[in-house]
């Protein structure tokens, strides 16, 4: 096995042993009819033209560029530093693989630059108090393609994001 | 000398020697008066609400987070793959320091994360055929704390620009 294959099945097992300890300290309720109630099953419209609210890369497996883009209830919500977010947010992660820019590298003469490869996918948060009163107001959306993420891939989501200090959300406002 | 600081200073080198070699090969034209005629010295109003274009970073000495916004000419010329781009045009980046997300790593359990760290600059291209025709019809611009850039900081911009094969223009639409 390669280094690069090594650190991937290592993110891995620690994101499974997170996600199965976030599993257990937070476990997902309102879910007897086996649909969970806290899934975004339709892409909110126009979101490709809301609000810059910030990037982020991950390394290891994602190896991802980020862009998180706001609707006008977020990106008021984020400029008054109001929290937590008002029914209405959505926030929108629009996901691309983390790549070389041959020719920004030329430019520079060495390997620097990085840029937004190939789309991977598009996760949303939508907050909605009572829809999603389980799940700390939030609905979570995932698409590939266009399609949404099924059940189990979908399960980490609220735990993981029930981590964050600001009502669930990661990401914070670039000026 | 650490092996950080060494890298540094070698990207200076070849920074200098690029900008240098840049300088020889295209002399930017019509500074008889000493200002440079392609400095955009007013930050356009408005750019934190435009729209996403995409995202980038440079590691070495930049270490840098962009990310790449664009007014409605620019973006609809964009999504038309409309080149030249149209007078009219403006492009902004806004550059932060690249850092590691402590609040997200500890979730991941690993350091595999990056955000957008305070603010550092932000450089808009402005197209005005007429205004820019020595610089391939694009005014630059750098600002830092509201400040422009003084004239040497700024002569590089259009000879390193020169070498981007799509009007100037570096950073490609992220869809």
């Amino acid at each position: 096995m390669n280094p690069a294959s090594k650190r991937s099945v290592l993110l891995l097992v620690a994101l499974a042993t997170l996600a199965g300890a976030l599993a257990f300290i937070a476990p997902v309720s309102g879910q007897d009819d086996g649909q969970a109630p806290f899934f975004v099953t339709a892409i909110p419209s126009g979101y490709r033209d809301w609000t810059f609210i910030s990037v982020a890369h991950e390394e290891g497996n994602l190896n991802s560029f980020s862009a998180v883009l706001g609707n006008d209830v977020a990106i008021k919500a984020y400029r008054e530093g109001k929290l937590p977010f008002p029914d209405g947010t959505i926030i929108a992660a629009l996901h691309y693989q983390f790549v070389p820019s041959e020719e920004n590298n030329k430019v520079f003469g060495r390997p620097q630059s990085f840029v937004a490869g190939p789309p991977t996918n598009v996760q949303f948060m939508v907050k909605d108090s009572k829809k999603y009163a389980s799940t700390g107001g939030w609905g979570f959306g995932h698409f590939q393609n266009g399609k949404p993420g099924d059940e189990a891939f979908m399960k980490p989501c609220f735990p993981c994001h029930a981590r964050a200090s600001r009502d669930l959300v990661f990401t914070q406002y670039a000026p």
